[in-house]
């Protein structure tokens, strides 16, 4: 009752001589003893992580951080050529890209895993709804978020090099399991491989992590902030703003007719 | 002469069947196998982190995660409670407060230890070019970036934690030291304590570690990220958003006419 | 053929000695000439509006700019004390908040909208439409978006002046009529009054103006930019950050076990 | 002293009934009554404008919102394209690149001229302060915010017009002309035209016209929010994120060998 309009946090307290989070004295506990994984383990979960868990955590951490001159770099590097006072603005722009078509659809597809997994174990009972998923988007023309990729037909690297280091470390659990079941099932329904792609995967395993679907996009911000710094970082010593603008220059049609 | 025009980078290159980092097989050599502070330092430094450096780096993507309810956490939870569907805007949204006053002083406090370190390693230049510092910011009535704390006149315990794993590890070097001789000089100017603070440790060792004072502020923006996604994440399971405005409501004045 | 891979834009060009906008003559032609709504309505329709059109566009720029001390704003405020060298994040971090449950609402009932529009215009087929978009929503337990408000069931005084001026300048067409056959079917389904909130009155009357339903939310960001900044204004003159803070931590709990 | 941890606001206050927006009725006094440049000037100001600066403020609203398809745009567009489902995210990606270097160096301007600008009005001490800033900015080797232009040695269309329009308006004043000595001392100094560019009249005007330095860069993002949405709105009719990002493939160059 008290504390109805009480703000509430079990994360983090600053105190005069020290800072607690999760309960932990920052310094004392931490900083010098714990690595990043373990860091995202105990703020994102609520405990510490196990060895394997903390080796799929890095590499979750790891597997987003850089794919080339992609879009959101680009977006990074124009911002800081424009703004180089605001780093974090740059860093922000690139992320603020993580969405449904990409990078951020670990979110969508863990999402339909946690509403469709049934509560039982039963291959059966998984491969029956791991059917009516199928069924379902198939009625709706609607493609599954986390499987199939445009140019992996056969899967990608990254997903498969994630599957393995989940068996690996016991991660791999009822959602992975799921995952797979809806590809084979998918397979079935359209006659082609449509293996899990990478954000499939991020979102699977997060979930056996014990992660909370809405957050299962994490590891892709992250990631993609070390990403755009290490751009940027490029960016300064080697600038490349102007011929990303060039590139696209020479490319340009201005047609003020067919609106 | 035909690269004037080319869009140039040495940090990813995606083939078709793996991706590159730095030369490195993202799938075969890197995830799996290495830490994200490796991935970190590989990114930004461009090689792999020895040991102590490794444990440094951990350190400095620890430090900054979490600290209580503060603006940066407020703002990514006031805006994921207006737009749920878009994660990654209230994590940009929190992130984009890491400026000159707050969370981002490690790059203006970096910048002033790059402009200012005398080439030589004399203990007397070195503690001359210090006094010059505090000097010229006396001068222009300036704070020092990096050094002095409002509630730790005695000392923020980060910066001193920051400041013995660097001893230990190896990585405490050139900057660290200078950073300590001007708040040496600063104390014998103005007769008072004025330890380095957090964000000026964390600027001093990121030099010391090899990265160019630009993106010295690369460990607040990962850490706070991590740390937005977790508020948010407590913010699914207990929503503050509404007791966040209540609070500030119960405050409020409305003033027209002293404007 | 050739133009498969041009980069297209019927929008703006830059020449040395002008610039284009939508064949325009910018300084020539538009500036000093034009006011802001004109400009909108330019890019935005592809057409200078009409008197009827210009005042609509006015008013719908208008009337969200300002509504006191709420979160966007709140975030505004605290971006800008801790990073004054980037009045842009400032803002960014303001309006990202415009999402599906405040502020950007008007994109998803105008879809909805667009969606269900039959292309008959018979009194009776437009009822059975609205008709049924509240039984799918019922079926659903959804909220139809753009109707209802929790503090003025009696109507968002905000919406019936929206839709005084749609009918005063003979903007209110097909949209806004199907609109309000929707609130009254809703009506009709859960015996309380669900008249049109300030949203689904943007939403429907930028359909009416002729904008995509996915851009609606135009008029809330330029509006709420403004809003933002007067809000940094403020700020400067009479700095309120610290007073968010202090009204945040008078009610902090901090709560280590429960999680 | 009550009111010391108050939040105190005089821009707006939502009651239960109505909105004070500066002690006016938002819906009875403003909208559909008053244009977004009034609602501008209410709110940067604190009062209405009159017909000339009116007429001032829409040439400011309207001068920047389009150039084609420069960074901010592109921005828009990469971050639109991977996550459809939040328009403010690609705005916001967007108009975070208005800083020093390009959009927002208004605020650089008005700065220098706030701070240089001496209390006389005597020509003789106006063209000694502005020999001055002249002066300084040649000794520390720095380019003047708001003067020179790379691809309008001649002089800037933009600010041409803009500078026109406040002579007609009878906004031109101390600034203005202030600037404009400035123009010419450095034209003395480096013996080339080196005239006031479109952000050094947008600062210069923004202060005749009462806003604060701080926030002249106003203009610049609310005329890019306007300018990002309408790039959207052409890219959901004709989508051009894959060809830009054809356009920089097309030039790429991996380099792994020289960091």
């Amino acid at each position: 009752m008290a504390n109805e309009k009480k703000v509430v946090t079990g994360l983090g307290k600053p105190e005069i001589h020290r800072v607690l989070i999760r309960g932990y004295d920052l310094t004392k506990d931490l900083v010098g003893k714990i690595t990043f994984a373990d860091m995202t383990y105990l703020m994102l979960v609520g405990r510490f992580p196990n060895d394997g868990e903390r080796r799929m955590t890095d590499a979750l951490l790891t597997i987003l951080v850089e794919h080339g001159m992609v879009s959101s770099v680009v977006s990074a590097r124009l911002c800081y050529s424009t703004a180089p006072e605001a780093l974090q603005a740059a860093v922000a722009s690139s992320i603020l890209g993580a969405g449904s078509v990409h990078l951020g659809s670990s979110e969508w597809s863990a999402k339909m895993l946690v509403k469709a997994l049934p509560a039982s174990s039963s291959p059966g009972d998984l491969d029956a709804a791991a059917a009516q998923v199928v069924e379902q988007h198939a009625k709706k023309k609607k493609r599954i978020a986390g499987i199939g990729h445009r140019t992996h037909p056969e899967g990608d690297p990254r997903a498969v090099r994630l599957f393995e280091i989940a068996r690996e470390t016991g991660v791999y659990g009822r959602h992975c399991d799921f995952l797979q079941r809806i590809c084979k099932a998918a397979e079935a329904q359209y006659g082609r491989p449509l293996p899990a792609n990478v954000t499939g995967a991020i979102g699977a395993i997060a979930l056996d992590l014990g992660l909370p679907w809405q957050i299962t996009k994490a590891f892709a911000l992250i990631g993609r902030t070390l990403g755009a710094v290490a751009h940027i970082g490029e960016e300064i010593r080697n600038p490349m703003a102007e011929n990303i603008n060039a590139a696209i220059k020479s490319q340009m049609v201005y047609d003020f007719d067919n609106k």
